[in-house]
């Protein structure tokens, strides 16, 4: 029989506590041993779940350093508001825990900085569980760049494009540590989605690395468009100012030379996306269509292309990625629409082989920095500034 | 009987010809006088044009400073290459001609100046031959957003998306001018469509200005892939370095808060497409899968968009805009889907009333501008560079 893995879980806002009850009790290896949340009552209601799926009451705490104390705790998912992610994540490591890092982005370069070192002081694996990275039609279009379908890569584009007013205006209500965050800063604030599969693609620190890049924001009018129509009769609320733009517009400049733009549009009217474009020297993927054009192969229809939308799917055979095939065999487990399940059960089969984790402090580093760096760029009226190298020339061997 | 418009129109490559046949030769007020290009035999094959056509042998000259001398003429088209497009029209305005410019980008700013200039000094007219401004979609669009339908326009993006590596890889047979500019420049090079519609929509120019840009080029690989697979056996050719990145991003900023994105991607394997988003409180609008998303009417749709791709078409009805309305009862004219016939319409109809040109010379000076700038911040790793006030401060009344 495999050994378990005893798992502890801060944070259990919307997310963690959806976690818990979707992906991690559903996990045969996992054992709960700790849940811990600022909340006490999210403590509760978390502790209710473990036992209600028939596990022993875990340790309910509203102090993370008491499950960090913890003896024979194997590993910690940090599923907290996104300022406390890097911080936490040190901590846990410079104690032997592996961690699971939710996704957000950081607020300085120095906590990147400082995350990495601690890896490479302590050798404790952390995973950003960027579960994007295991997007069906992410994979698939991966598969398709390794095997040159789309040729050389020269540019492509993606986004977090998903109306979040009504979370982001119920912040208060739901304690929600976007409402703050969208009041106060002004940054491509959640990069990861869909960088981290862009990342992927571009061989970003496995032979290339991100640059620089130029951050511009439009102004800030959805928000509160919204809160004048929705929540009225919050006055002090009503007259909020948010310093965070609509939309937000990012270009990375790659080593190799590739083009990065990254769009943040979470506070307009819209239709969920990740926006994902591929175009190099021989096809090119559009996310907005769901389609794929090849030279070659769809030349005649250039001015007729609406006949191909969606042609994606007569590519899934030939090209549908190793782990989805294997996946879609044993059944898709819920939780955005699978990519949950995949990314973290990636991480507990690292923990539990005590590997080095497929998402490393590398990545968690240079993909969370850009939050921090569209910031200073924007600021700076969209001045270029440099992306660091945190692998400080391990990508050129990697 | 409605007065002729006497004609003239420099350069007779593949748009001044085409242009020539199938819309000013069909216009009833409009007489061609001089048909004029450096090569001769353009000037022959133009000239036989207009005889078939019925009208008298015009005149066929290589100078075009004698066809800006011709007395009695009312007006010139300027179909030439890029380069020549501002310092001709400067000429044909100080020479008291109407001039109808077709478009591209400037090279400098200062010969952006040097026209609003020759315009302010004196008062001659000149029209940027935006075709793009009288799309159908983009002028129905730009109805919905004066009506209010996408509420308070905070982002939008657009981009030239047109696989032209035959015709620049034939540059030298073919006599194009985009050849000599992808071997040499690299910059935003051709940003009137779709900065012409988009400007339209954000009043550009009209109580709204474009204040600053960035600009980034990806890697330049499709021309030199195209002509490895296709032009193998011009040994020269096949080692030639080309400047022009493939995809150019550009950001810009506007005096309201806008942001708008500008692509360029002509040397990719690719569907042809303008790119147009329209980003405000209210809703959105892509063209690439050519749907309309509206707040509080397709809210249950967030992750089921793609059943709604297409549908702009159910919107025809009630916004077509009143332009396209009238020339749908009186039967639209060949030439990039009408749009050709429209915008020399409403040129020769300003020269013929002696009116001022709906597309004037602050407009051209803007648009054309973004050329040089994007090439200035591209060179300088992205810098953000202002973009001048050609109207010194008119905008605010205009």
């Amino acid at each position: 029989m495999e050994m378990t893995v005893n798992v502890a879980v801060i944070g259990l806002g919307a997310r963690g506590l959806s976690l818990l009850e979707m992906v991690f009790m559903e996990h045969p290896l996992v054992k709960i041993v700790a849940v811990c949340d600022v909340y006490g009552d999210r403590c509760k209601a978390a502790a209710e779940v473990v036992v209600k799926k028939g596990q022993p009451q875990p340790l309910e705490t509203t102090d993370y350093k008491e499950v960090l104390s913890l003896p024979n705790l194997d590993a910690v998912l940090i599923c907290t508001s996104w300022e406390d992610h890097i911080s936490m994540a040190i901590e846990a490591m410079e104690a032997g825990i592996y961690v699971g890092l939710e996704v957000g982005g950081a607020y300085s370069v120095q906590e990147c900085w400082d995350i990495v070192r601690a890896y490479e002081r302590t050798k404790v694996p952390v995973m950003l569980l960027e579960n994007c990275c295991y997007g069906r039609n992410e994979l698939m279009l991966l598969n398709m760049v390794e095997q040159g379908v789309f040729g050389e890569i020269v540019h492509v584009a993606g986004g977090y494009l998903h109306d979040l007013r009504s979370e982001i205006a119920c912040g208060q209500e739901n304690r929600h540590y976007r409402l703050r965050n969208y009041l106060h800063r002004n940054c491509e604030n959640y990069p990861t989605h869909e960088l981290g599969p862009l990342a992927r693609i571009l061989d970003i620190n496995r032979g290339n690395r991100l640059i620089s890049l130029t951050s511009q924001a439009s102004k800030s009018k959805g928000l509160q468009d919204y809160i004048r129509r929705h929540k009225a009769n919050d006055k002090n609320f009503l007259n909020a100012d948010f310093a965070q733009g609509d939309v937000v517009t990012t270009v990375i400049k790659c080593a190799r030379g590739e083009t990065i733009v990254l769009t943040l549009d979470t506070t307009l009217p819209r239709y969920y996306s990740r926006g994902l474009q591929i175009h190099g020297t021989r096809g090119m993927y559009n996310e907005e269509n769901q389609s794929i054009f090849l030279d070659g192969v769809n030349d005649q229809d250039h001015f007729t292309w609406s006949k191909h939308w969606g042609n994606i799917e007569k590519y899934r055979k030939q090209y549908e990625h190793p782990i989805w095939k294997q996946y879609l065999e044993e059944g898709v487990k819920q939780g955005h629409g699978g990519m949950d399940w995949l990314v973290y059960a990636d991480f507990i089969q690292a923990v539990q082989n005590k590997m080095p984790t497929p998402i490393d402090v590398y990545d968690l580093a240079t993909w969370m920095s850009i939050s921090a760096l569209s910031e200073e760029s924007i600021a700076l009226g969209g001045h270029p500034v440099a992306i660091p190298d945190f692998t400080n020339g391990k990508w050129l061997g990697r």
